[in-house]
């Protein structure tokens, strides 16, 4: 069974589950921020999953932009694995504005978050999980 | 014709050309840090390529990361398309230790580059440039 890590947990808000990942949203309204998590324990790297299942992860990737680039004004995607403080394989997606709180420094570090709360977080919530209605999902 | 960015130019070394993309040496010693720039003009983010060339970028991202591995002792990779500052499409693909000059902070801002001198260099462009001579690239 596959087992979250308790910080990602924590620090997010679960979206839905695609063929291999598992999407959260980043308790962060600074910036329109998704997290991708292959649903497969003791991954670290992107390398360290089978080429197949990398080149399923470069779909989710794509899909998760595509709605990222659709519902939110947007200058850049960030696309990034750094995982050195949470180890667990996890791909950050995010949507990037010239006028954000740390442009054009990344967004690790610079800005302490900022919590969502109430209708803003009902509302960014629905424009992204309408699009996981019609998500064919394979079992795990 | 393919035209790399001044500043991607000035900040790093030349080490091989694959099918897709220009690979360089960040001119910062404090991490083996490898760039992937496909040679095409007008890209910003990973999903302006088509997705055929996505996987060929992933295939090379996957070729420069086990370059790192078996070359240098790293305990995590960071690989990470940013583009906040210099917007033509680059990826960054980067060995990270536990004791490096900003773990696990993220590399960028963190602590001023240390630039190659000399036999460091050299060592390192031969470290890596050993896997490029018998690739074979495509032409542009």
């Amino acid at each position: 069974m596959f087992i979250l890590d308790k910080k990602l947990q924590q620090d997010s808000f679960f979206i839905g589950d695609l063929e291999l990942s598992k999407v959260l949203l980043m308790n962060d309204a600074n910036y329109p921020w998704l997290i991708l998590v292959p649903r497969q324990n003791n991954l670290k790297d992107i390398v360290d999953l089978s080429f197949d299942n990398q080149i399923i992860l470069l779909k989710e990737i794509n899909f998760v932009a595509e709605i990222l680039k659709k519902e939110f004004e947007c200058d850049k995607l960030n696309i990034a694995n750094l995982g050195n403080v949470v180890s667990q394989l996890h791909i950050h997606v995010i949507a990037r504005r010239k006028n954000d709180a740390t442009f054009p420094k990344p967004v690790w570090g610079n800005a302490p978050a900022v919590e969502y709360c109430g209708n803003n977080l009902t509302k960014i919530l629905e424009k992204i999980q309408k699009y996981f209605k019609n998500v064919d999902r394979k079992s795990d």
